[in-house]
């Protein structure tokens, strides 16, 4: 296999394997390498308990960053105290096999909450974690973080912005969203890029990224407490640095952004369970705020979801959703439509009923909402409510 | 049968038939009606959209109230201006009728939003709706106001207020809380007394009892547009008027709180495809309010309610699920139980995981947090989610 999603741009290379936190044979560990020093930008979960994982990244995430260990299978999150000694134990071993500084290794976990970290499992495989390092094993990584996902996501870019001798580019994976899944309760996602670029430039970037694309996917309303997305700036494409403000600026933002919502429409559509994947736009609020919260509310209503599901256009459900936001909206102005088809313009409207359901048995189901207020607007995903979902998570 | 549920108090009758909204043949219209004119105080829903019936009712609802008319399987919600003068066409038959005004008829409604009131039906069952009434029919109209419910929901107290002849009563009924609903998305309340009681003094014990009973229960996170709560109080145990801050208050207020907890408690438990009632009992909050939004997230997260469907004793979804609440929390202090049994306490504890298992069986699940921050304590009560609950709401 060539390069690409998190190898793609220069200088990247990963790996992925088995070490024995999961019971079965699944890879449950991943690295990724830079050989050039990154900047590094994150956004991370606001739920107050937070993985030990998770509060080793906070710390070291404005170092300069060479390396990402992730496991899956445990969470590493309200599991004993000497689990944070047990972290950094990680840090220090796999930043002497690797010829770094331990604070330039950022660390990531998902998986079962409150069970010890089997670190020691962790550190018999650094050895052959970083021999497998290249950059075409991008695959092995992704797979690698995965739990209850049903197939790796991972994403490779062009930015338009010249480098040296090449196009700045991106890359990147993820994994299920937090509370679709059950003792699993983790997104996480990985951008890596070979652009120069200020620092603040790239947490802002990230920031906005995040902002519609992971923080715009709904599976349930829980928050999980390992919830990480991190960007990583080598630098090898030699591009003229990014700073805020710029043409190239707005280039990265938009690239940045496009790869953050593909990869946050791939976990929205592998929803444990799901079939289909809900769109929710919502134009004309009055701030961007507004829509956001009406678009989320709507996507993540298990009534809504319960309604794609069927197939059945219950558009009362959406307007119910729609008016438990907090957001400014008018019950006599605001207008629904279901997969194209207007069904309510602050009254009831006649439409064809028939048709919406047959078109309501494709897999991307689009709800659009136009509040009428003012000129913002938002997009939101999420996925239907199947009796499939609560099997799983029963167990 | 004899008198109970919301006649249980002096002066009230009622009764409940078939009209014909709903397609089948069971009961969709009920009246409550007070021989002498009530002080009534009402809580409503939250969501921007709102119901014509219950617009109607916020209207009237500091008059002198005579009557209650309510209906299921219409909601009268997002369906037109015309359906605004035909509410007020019910109450003015109604009230023509029964001989009051029509402002002392307030109006409810619960069922599918978006599809014309079908008002002639309601007005030509007004006469064998008022011919029937009567105070053994209490039971008549606790299964008029039901919608997906599996049995009617009344119920009848004591309050230990002397009156001039009999003891001071309160009665009540209620229907299925809202989103646990398809499209029959609403929990009504209505509760009856004999007390004589200040208006002000009526509206600050409703709302309290309220909130600690029907504001606590969650079944998933969205709000009806049809929500409310109705108490109506007719004087006629003719005690010494209730004022605020007495003793009288204080007994009133308990009655009222535990008899609306009580049906809380009843929704709950038939949750749409529940098999089990999750009670979560926070304590040593910061304030009151921290302890509701930690009881409430969990007893709202999807993973919890899976959890106790499963019998599995997940107690990092109970962490995780806390930790997102808006609350003072922490992460190395906060102690969990569950089913009276210890399993975290900052640290995970050792217990017999086996035990634990076989007591989530059972139907009643306790949920145990104390956040070790204050003196304050909240509860709340949600249900299972089951394979069922999606099968119901697909439909």
């Amino acid at each position: 296999m060539e390069k690409g999603g998190i190898t793609y741009p220069e200088g990247f290379s990963a790996s992925g394997l088995h070490c024995g936190i999961k019971s079965g044979k699944g890879r449950d560990l991943s690295l990724i390498f830079s050989e050039a020093p990154c900047t590094a930008a994150g956004t991370f979960t606001t739920n107050k308990f937070r993985s030990y994982s998770l509060l080793w990244t906070l710390r070291n995430i404005g170092n300069p960053v060479h390396a990402v260990l992730v496991n899956s299978g445990n969470a590493n999150t309200c599991n004993g105290a000497e689990n944070c000694r047990h972290t950094s134990i990680l840090a220090e071993e796999l930043s002497a096999s690797l010829g770094i500084k331990p604070g330039s290794v950022l660390i990531a976990s998902t998986g079962i909450i409150g069970r010890p970290l089997p670190y020691k499992k962790i550190l018999s495989a650094i050895p052959a974690l970083k021999k497998k390092l290249h950059s075409k094993n991008h695959a092995e990584a992704a797979i690698g973080i995965m739990t209850t996902d049903t197939f790796p996501k991972e994403i490779q870019a062009e930015t338009g912005i010249k480098g040296r001798h090449k196009e700045v580019c991106i890359g990147g994976m993820t994994k299920g969203a937090g509370m679709i899944n059950p003792c699993m309760a983790t997104m996480l996602g990985f951008i890596t890029t070979d652009a120069v670029i200020e620092k603040m430039a790239l947490r802002s970037a990230l920031k906005e990224a995040v902002e519609d694309s992971f923080n715009m996917i709904t599976v349930d309303n829980d928050t999980s407490t390992n919830d990480m997305v991190v960007c990583l700036a080598n630098g090898m494409a030699g591009n003229r640095k990014i700073r805020s403000g710029t043409e190239d600026y707005e280039k990265f933002s938009a690239s940045l952004k496009s790869a953050c919502i593909n990869l946050a429409k791939m976990i929205a559509s592998d929803g444990e369970g799901a079939g289909k994947l809900i769109e929710v736009r919502v134009k004309g609020g009055w701030c961007g705020k507004d829509c956001r919260r009406v678009a989320k509310k709507i996507a993540g209503s298990s009534l809504v979801k319960s309604t794609v599901y069927g197939c059945w256009p219950n558009w009362g459900r959406v307007l119910a959703a729609a008016g438990s936001a907090s957001a400014r909206i008018d019950a006599g102005s605001i207008e629904v439509s279901m997969c194209g088809i207007k069904v309510y313009n602050g009254n009831p409207v006649k439409y064809d009923e028939a048709k919406l359901r047959r078109l309501m048995k494709g897999k991307k189901i689009v709800i659009g909402v136009d509040l009428k207020k003012g000129k913002f607007s938002a997009t939101a995903w999420g996925c239907d409510l199947t009796e499939e979902y609560v099997k799983i998570n029963k167990e």
